[in-house]
Formats: structure tokens, C-alpha cells, sequence
């Protein structure tokens, strides 16, 4: 089916964001918990979006305005619903009823908590309501189809969906079942939804009641498969980090089979904007935090954690490199272990290899960083900004108070605290000289020796 | 059943711990090997504690003081019974009879290398025994039989335990397997146990011939159910891991039911007693030692390694942070990255951000301590106290030279090295100034240049 | 069989390693990309080597130098064959045809991209061959078969290597599955080889075909059995990733039930020739770079990173501590967090406990560095050496500039710049007077704000 017909239908989409998440036990909604770096409400939207989808109506409760703002887009019209009871997922649809009044040609429910959908399950059901079906449930294959919904099927069409503790011992069998997403022909969609009783148990309202009463009104019900991980729900924090590790592997594959060497993928963690591009060699154990670009042939070691951070072309990171927000490293830059890179650029070719911590600086082509160096960029109250020209060279454990500037050439001393600018190819001490007291250190020694025995004689 | 019942009964264990371990490859017995961050035996004698048990009669064989130092525990009477000769699991159980001739209502025989072991199945048995069953088996079913005891059994029966090379090909196929714990009668334990004979190909006493021997002496014989995980045997280094894994995994899980975030879960190692409130987020690769509690909304950041540690609600730890015994983290304080920390308070929304070493000390509320600060808390000989006040500044690269005070407000300009006591609201400098010599840099360049290339025309 | 009678024949092996790898998207040839810290194709060839090979025929496409050294082994003769034209595996293997003429017993064709190949199916290859058949196929059976081709076996004969798309479904219930691998007898492989046909849909010619090419001829063809595992081939980097755990999960198995103790197997991450002895601990989280050897009793804490280093027993290493090529670090000594060692030796009990670099250094035997200790080695041109004594003491915070001797039992100073010798049992000091300015700190800190203020306002 082409996307071309698909796109010329408007399409709403009814995200179901207002759960009380209990079983979080968390301070906020559940859709607000992040999954690689973001808010699991804004992968929803995304897929959304790639879908083709302008238009979304989020139903929100808990948190309504932090989900609001978690879940905007540039490229999606979002309108927000209040769900003041909590009477079932029909009802909670209806609390869209003024978006879906709007007129669409496709409705299709997603929800909040299942972030690993994409859009391909979402445009092939758009494309099955632009065919002429009128009801399209999102179903998944799994191995372990207890306590879900199974879908039942004769002649392609779905005629219901029974839950489990209504089915008979042959339709348990079945493997087949109900994702949750449902995709509505837009003209019959309240028709629908208006129609679906509570007289079940609960007293509730079921969306997946839709497909009886749809076909009840002579309605075209069918299910699509999607992969059974896109439709993995999220109802405790177990759960969560299943999500998480589910979207990570995804993403790793991705990015191997696109060129990117991973000795131990299962160890590398990505956020939801990572780029690395090809022939980038990423060791075990990296945390990418959201922001970070790195370019090719770049090498990031062991144990580093790059977050808001530009790593150009054959620059080599780690390991235990901690590149922040506004780090940015030249082509063949280098930043070694136990350093810190703070909103400061590395020139092309610098390294900073030790021991160090770079931050609100500029540091120039070629110069080398030694170990221990610190940019003292804080005074307490406000921060400065350190400029390093150069080919400099700045000798190991030295202090650079900004705001100042090492020239380029310039040269400071090993332990030096620089508080004054340094003229290029000048050199800078800011030490003192060396004394030595001859046998004193063990004078000291037995000094302190005597003292430890009394003392311990005393005790 | 009720606990009441049990709990009115008396239980001796009979922890088996006398094994050479030889395949450990080890030079300390393996029931020493540490699980989660302590002695395996440790693990099992919690579970005999949790189950209501407060007499356990130790077999050991090698290391045993140190095996006995490691069972010991406030709730539960332990004694020890060297096992001399190595004749067999039944005989082993055997070294106890002083202790069984004690006297109690139940016996239980536990192994000291099965600490994934909980209360729950051992509460289970001695319900069994409670309800007038003579000997019951804990066994498990598996998806891998092979190699285990197979447990015959009919109408609720117990008739035997099949060792696999005895066992008929229809025996072959129960995976309802032997455990290996075994709870009897007290009152008939030693006539099962005496009964046991040698008539086999290595002329062993087997514990599991007990079943037979009682079913002979008219006994009630039964087999409860365990978890496969709780019964996981250790006899080298690599089930030692597995075991370790498993026990992770279940602790990991628990954790985040409970409300803790983790985002790689399987990247977090916790020890037996780490505490972790709700809303907690554990970042990936982070390591758990002995005795650390970490309150509500702290954070504890990717690449973290905490032991003896107490981290106060809405702290931050890392990246990076190593926060050793004596650790005290204040509300909202931060560690950030390549900090380690050492029996030191840090009060309350203090900062100590990057490259520090903090021992021995104590910081105010407040206070931040720049970038490379150190405190130099040893003389070769004794460790110092370093107190600093609330809202001080320390500059960066700063040596504070124990023992030292500095006062509330102080501040420490960066480079510097203290050796007295700063009174509060005053500045202290220790550091030459800085002096410039032009064009130096780029003579000692040249300098430096012309000494390699006429080394390497030497060469 | 015994070795013995194989050792007495003379084997070529041919092995293919022209492939394009253009699904690796790399710049570099698909058996150049490194396991375990080496070329894949060096572990082709170390098995080569075990089983007593003593010539290969290398076939070699892209990189073509690039891969033959890493080929090159001391104990193997290495002939390299252009492969000009690309017609299918059994046309690749005719490009090593001067080799094979030479003549040899046996012939065993392998490929550069299985390195998880083992000495032992090529052993039983070889045997096989010695024991007169003239075709050996190397299988292993799977429960995945699509995609394999299948071994179509009667009687202990292989009729036949049938591919998925030409198999019957009976023939694709076979889980027995073609491995690649193929040994022939040396004095029939050319017969066997020239006899292979193109008269296929891509008109190549096909290895697989040489068995009922050989069978048509009247030779002896059959298959023998390796683990699935050792023939895992590579075609991308998601695959690369994979044949790396493998690989890891074979060797950190074998290092545990050799005695070694790892609480997270899964995170420790080895190379080719890493050594570990008995009672050694790893913690999690441990990175193992070429050329490590760690002694009995030594423990690495978690987050280190080793490359080139010895560490004698009973040492200890980490957390975070990173030992680069040429650390060798003494018996019972430390090296601890945030430390670096690059071409240093730590002298017997030495301890270097934090935020250290040593680098081009002697540290004589229990002398403790600071945290903080620098050694300035690089003036920007060239390397220097630090040599420190035996029970010396380096103050923290401390910048030795090399070239530069600390005797023994000497004394530096905390914060000291030290530039010249410091003769033993010295103090020396390179450090500033402390002078302290009251109330300065409180007049600085109001004059910042004010200026904050000031700015704000104007902003």
C-alpha cells in the first residue's frame, strides 16, 4: 500500500497518558519515567509522528501538565483531556470526545506506557482503514499469551477479543493477542466507543469491547501483527528497565549493522539522539547521555560517559573520560582518564590526557594539557572562562584562575598557579622554590613514631 | 498452616559445611566464598533464622574456625562437629548426633553451598512435619534433570529418591528432582539415620537412602517444592558466579518493585544489606559494597562504587564517585566525578564535583571544594582530621594539610597549600606568585628541539 | 586416535580470507577487525597452529599486507595467494593451487572470519584423514537450521552438502548443518577441486560441491561434529559483537573452574593472552587489554583497566585504577582510585591510593604516594624518569618534574614542586608560606555578589 494514499487522511491519535501508576510507586506518572533519556510519553509521540499522524489528543491525569510539556512536538498538534474518573479504557477515550467531534478520517488509540511502538505498525493500520476496514486491532505473537486478550479470528476477521478468564481452554490455546492499539474508521468511531457497555464485574468501560460492537453494527473488525517487544507495557519498574533494555539492543543492532564496533554492546548505553557514525569504536561499559555526535574513526575507551558532547573525526575519548554538556573536541583531539570536559573546546590535535578538569575554556590547536591540570573557573559566585592558545604547553598539576589567557607557544610550569594572562611563547611560573632539609625526614619519622608508641602506651 | 504452630515446635539444622572443595581451586573452604558481599554459609544461615529456627549444628571440616565465625549469628545457637572422615552425606549428618540427641521436635539438614536458599521452603517443611509427616524431601522441578536424583512419588508419597544411574528410563523422564534438603521427625531422626547403610559401589552412608529406610520403618515420607534458583549447588568458581547472578537478579527485582529506578539493572551489584529507598535511580555500572543506605530522590550516577556509605535523600553520587566506610552524604550534598570519600561528612547541599579526595574530615553545609582538592590527612604515620566550616570555598588544587580548621565563610584561594587553621570569613593564600618570562617558552622549545634531533643524530 | 600418527603427515591449510565484508562497513578487511584484542585472523591461525599445521595458504583480497602480517606466527609457514577474480569459495580456494601442488597429506580449508575455531575438530579432521578418507566435512548441529546447507549423511557416508533453497522438507528437518570447514586428502584435493562445476544460478563455483564431486570419483566423504559455537562466522558487526561474547564466555569459564573468582563474569572483558592465576579476585566491571599477567592472591577491583601490566601476588588493583603498558607492579602492593601507571614499577608493598599519575618512574619498595602525586615525565618534547627510594613518602598534591631522584626514606613535602634530587632521609618543600587575610573572604564574597547583582540588574 503506497503512503501517499495513507497520508492524505487526517488521522487522530487518543494517547491514553493517565494512569495513577501505583505500581511505579513513584512520584510521577508513570509516562513521565524516562527510556534512554526521555520521557517514555515522548517516544509515543514519535512513533506518532513518523506515522504520519498530525494530530493527537492526550488524555492525562496524574501530572497532567508535566506530561503536557513531556509530550509536545513541533510536528504534531496536541490537545489535552482531563480523565477525572477512572472507569475503564472506553471511557477514557470518550475523555477525547471533543478531538474526535473534530472529524478525522482515522482514529487510532496508542497508549502512554509503551514506548517501543514505531510507526510501522501504526501506518499499517491507517492503510487497513483506507482500505475500508473499520475496526484494526494492533496484535503481537507471543510465547507466553497468559493473562492477555486473545484475539479470535475466522476468515480474517477479528470477531472478538476474549480475555482470559472468559475463554475456553481452546481459545486459551491460542497465541494471538491483543496489543491494545486500535485503529477506528473516524466517521464510526464515537459510534463505537458510545456503544460499548459496563456490565461486566468491574462496572467498566473496555475499548476492547469495540470489536463486538462494532461488528454488532456490521462493522469490518480485523487484527495486524506487530512484534511482540513494540507493544511491551510498563507497570513497574521491572518492567521498565525491560523497556529500556528492549529499546537499547534495538538501537545497538541498528548502529553495528550501520558500522559501528561495539566489543560489548550489552554494555553500552545510549540515549535517544546518540549519532556515531561509521568505523567509530566504541569500547565496553560508555553511558551516552542525550546530545553527544561522534564523528568517524573517533575512538571512545572504556568506562567513559559523554552527555551534550561533539567528538570530531579520529578524536579519542577515555577511557574514564567524562566529556558534559558543551564539550566539543576537534578532529584527533584527545581526552584521557579522569578527565572532565565542560562546555570548553578541545583543539584539533590537543590532548588532555590526565587528571584534569577543562571547563569554560578554549583550548587551542596542538597543545598539550598536562596531568592535574585544573581551570578554576568558579569563584563561588560567578563562573569565567579560560583561553588557551596554541601549540601551548601547560605543565602538570597547575592552577589556571580564570578569567585568563595562556597565549599560544606559551609554556607553564609544573604546579604553577596562573591568575595572570601569559603573553605568547612567554613561560610562567607561579611556584616556589625548593628547599631541603637534610635527615630531617627521619628525625620526622622517628618523631612521629615516639609519639604513636606513647600514645598507644597511654591507651 | 500457621506460623503459631511451627514457631511452638523446636527446630535443629543440621548445616552440612565439611566439604574439601577441591574443585573450587581454592585456599579457603568454599562455603567462605562470598555471595552478594558475604559468606555463602552466611546466606543459608539467615534462611534457617528467617524460618523460625534457633539451634543449628554446624559440620565442618576445613577452615573450620573461620566457617563457624562466618555462621555465627545473635539469633540462632550454633555449635560445630568436626567431620574426621569422609563417608558419605548421611554420615556427615551423622558428626550432629550430639546435637540431634538433644532433643527437637524437627531436623532439619541444610547445605552450606545452596545460599540462594529462603525461609519459605524450610517454613514449608517444618509445617509438613508439624502436620505428622516423618521425612520430607525439598525437591524442584527442572527443564535439565539429567544427573539429579529423580523423586518417586505416588499418591502424595514420597516411595524414594532414583539416582540417576539406577533410575529405569520412565524414571528418567520425571524432572521432579531431589534438592537435597531433607526435614525429619526429631524423634526419629537418628533411627533413619542409624538405618542408613554402606552396601553401595563407593561404600557410602547417603542421606537420601533415609527415604527408603523410613518408608521401611513405616513412616510418612512426603516431597515439598522449591524454586529450582533456591537449591543452586556450588562446586566451582563458575557456579559460584551463577549463583551470585541469580541472586542479584532477584534482589534487583525486588528493588525495583519497591520503587527503585534502575535503568541497566543488570549493571548494578548490590551486597546483602544494601538499602535503597523509593524514588531512588541507580545509573548503569554501578557497585554496591557492604553496608550502604541510600534515602529517597538521591541519585547515584553511572561508573559509582559505594561501601559503608550512608547517602541522605536528594544527594548525588557520580559519576565516577567512590564513596568509602564512613561516607556520610547530608541532604541535596553532591560528589561528582573521581571523588572519593572516606569517613567524612558532607553536609547538607555541600559540593565536592571533581578530582577530590576528601578523608578523615568533616565539611559544612554549603561549602564547595574546588576541583582537586586534597586533603592530606596522613603523615606517614597518623591519619588528621580536617574540619571545614558551613558556606566555605576551597579553590581548586588546594592541599589542606591535617590537622587543619578552616572557619565557617572562609576561603582558600585555588593552588594553595594550608597548614594552619583559616578563622572564619578570612582568605587564605598559600601560593608563590606568579612571574612571566617572555619569549622563554619558545627558547626552550628550540632548546629542547636542537638536544632530540642531535640525540637522534647520535643514534 | 593418537596425535602421534597424525603429527607424522604433512597438512596445508588454504585459508580463505579475501571476502569484500562489505556488510561490515568498514574500512578495513572483515578478519583484520579484532576478538579479544586481535585480529580475528590470528586466532584462525593459533588454532591452525594446534593442531599441528605447520604451512598455510593464505587467499587474500583486500588489505592484502595488512592481513598477512597478522596472519604471520612464528610456528606456522605462510604463503599468500592473490585472489583477483571473486567465483565462489571453491574458486578462492584454487588461488593457493602452487601451494597445494606442493604436496601435502592433508588439506584443510578454513576462513579468516570463524575465530572461535578450536585445534580439536581439525585434529579430527586430520585423523580422519589418516585413517583413509579422502573428504571431511566439518558439521555442527543447531537449532536454527534455515539458511544452512545441510548434511545429507547415510551409513557414516556424506551423500551430499544440499543447500536450503534445493532441499526437500524432509531434507530441511536436518538440524545437522554444513560448518564450512573441509579437510581433503592432499593427494586427491586438486582432482577434487577442478572437478567442481559452475553450472549454477549465479555461475560460481561452490566449495560444498567437492563431496559429491569426490563421491562421484569414488572417494570416501564424511562428516565429523564441532560445537556450533566454533563455527560462528562473521558477516557484519552485530555478528562481531556476538562471536566476541562467545569468545569471552569461553575464556572467563575457563579461567573460573581454574580458580579464578569473578563476581560478574559478564563484565570482566579479556583478551587473548590475559593470565590470571588461582585465588585470583575480579571484580566487576574490569577491562583487560593485551599482555596482562596478574599473580595468585591478587585482587582488581572493580572499574579497572589493565594493558601491558604485571601484577604480582597478592596486589591490589582499583577500583579505577588504570595500569598501562609497562606498570609492574611488586608483590602486596596498591595502586587505587583514579590512579594511573604507565612504564613504572611499584616496588614491593608501594602504595599509590588515589588520583595519582605515575609515569616513566621507579617507586621503590613501601614508599606511599600522596594523592594527587604527579610525575611531570613529558617537558613537551621529550620523556623523563622519576626514580623514588624505598620507604619514601610523597606528600599529596606533589609535582615531581623528572628528570629527578628521590632517595629512600626521604620526605616530600604536600603541594611541593620538587625540580631537584632530594637526598635520602631529606624533607624536601617547594611550597608557599601560608598568609591569611581576615575577613577577606566575607568583603570578596559581598563585592561578587554585588557585582552579580549589579549585572542582573543591567541584563
Amino acid at each position: 500500500m503506497s503512503t501517499t494514499i495513507t497520508d492524505a487522511r487526517t488521522c487522530l491519535a487518543v494517547v491514553l497518558a493517565a494512569g495513577e501508576s501505583t505500581r511505579m510507586k513513584s512520584s510521577m506518572s508513570k509516562v513521565l519515567h524516562p527510556v534512554a533519556g526521555r520521557a517514555m510519553i515522548a517516544h509515543v509521540m514519535e512513533a506518532l509522528a513518523g506515522a504520519g499522524i498530525a494530530a493527537a489528543a492526550l488524555v492525562v491525569g496524574r501530572d497532567a501538565e508535566a506530561v503536557a510539556a513531556a509530550a509536545r512536538r513541533d510536528d504534531l498538534a496536541v490537545t489535552t483531556h482531563l480523565q477525572t474518573e477512572r472507569l475503564g479504557t472506553g471511557h477514557a477515550v470518550l475523555a477525547a470526545r471533543d478531538a474526535i467531534l473534530t472529524g478525522y478520517d482515522d482514529v487510532i488509540v496508542v497508549f502512554g506506557d509503551t514506548p517501543l511502538i514505531t510507526a510501522e505498525p501504526l501506518k499499517a493500520a491507517r492503510a487497513r482503514l483506507a482500505a475500508g476496514d473499520d475496526v484494526v486491532v494492533i496484535g503481537f505473537h507471543t510465547a507466553r499469551p497468559t493473562g492477555y486478550g486473545r484475539l479470535i479470528i475466522e476468515n480474517d476477521t477479528l470477531l472478538a477479543i476474549r480475555e482470559e478468564k472468559d475463554a475456553s481452554e481452546a481459545e486459551r490455546a491460542i497465541t494471538y493477542c491483543n496489543g491494545g492499539l486500535m485503529a477506528m474508521n473516524g466517521a464510526r468511531a464515537l459510534e463505537f466507543l458510545d456503544a460499548i457497555g459496563n456490565a461486566n464485574a468491574k462496572g467498566e468501560y473496555y475499548l476492547t469491547d469495540a470489536v463486538e460492537v462494532a461488528r454488532a453494527a456490521g462493522a469490518r473488525t480485523i487484527a495486524i501483527e506487530a512484534p511482540e517487544t513494540e507493544l511491551m507495557g510498563c507497570n513497574n519498574r521491572a518492567e521498565l528497565a525491560a523497556i529500556e533494555a528492549a529499546w537499547q539492543a534495538r538501537r545497538r543492532h541498528a548502529l553495528m549493522v550501520s558500522g559501528v564496533s561495539m566489543i560489548a554492546p550489552e554494555t553500552v548505553f545510549l540515549s535517544y539522539d546518540t549519532q556515531l557514525a561509521q568505523d567509530v569504536l566504541v569500547e565496553p561499559n560508555v553511558v551516552f547521555g542525550p546530545g553527544v555526535t561522534v564523528e568517524r574513526d573517533a575512538v571512545i575507551h572504556a568506562f567513559s560517559h559523554l552527555e551534550g558532547a561533539h567528538v570530531s573525526a579520529g578524536a579519542t575519548v577515555g577511557p574514564y573520560a567524562r566529556l558534559r554538556p558543551g564539550a566539543h573536541l576537534g578532529e584527533n583531539a584527545k581526552v584521557g582518564n579522569f578527565c572532565e570536559i565542560k562546555k570548553a573546546e578541545i583543539g584539533e590535535g590537543a590532548k588532555v590526557n590526565h587528571l584534569t578538569y577543562i571547563g569554560d575554556a578554549f583550548v587551542g590547536a596542538g597543545t598539550n594539557i598536562g596531568a592535574g591540570t585544573i581551570t578554576c573557573n568558579y569563584d563561588g559566585v560567578n563562573k569565567h572562562v579560560t583561553r588557551i592558545g596554541a601549540q601551548a604547553f601547560i605543565g602538570s598539576n597547575s592552577s589556571l584562575v580564570a578569567p585568563v589567557t595562556i597565549g599560544d607557544g606559551a609554556l607553564v610550569a609544573s604546579g604553577s598557579v596562573i591568575t595572570d594572562d601569559v603573553p605568547a611563547d612567554s613561560a610562567a611560573f607561579g611556584r616556589a622554590w625548593q628547599t631541603v632539609k637534610p635527615g630531617r625526614a627521619k628525625l620526622l619519622r622517628e618523631r612521629y613514631l615516639a609519639e604513636k608508641a606513647a600514645k598507644s602506651g597511654k591507651a
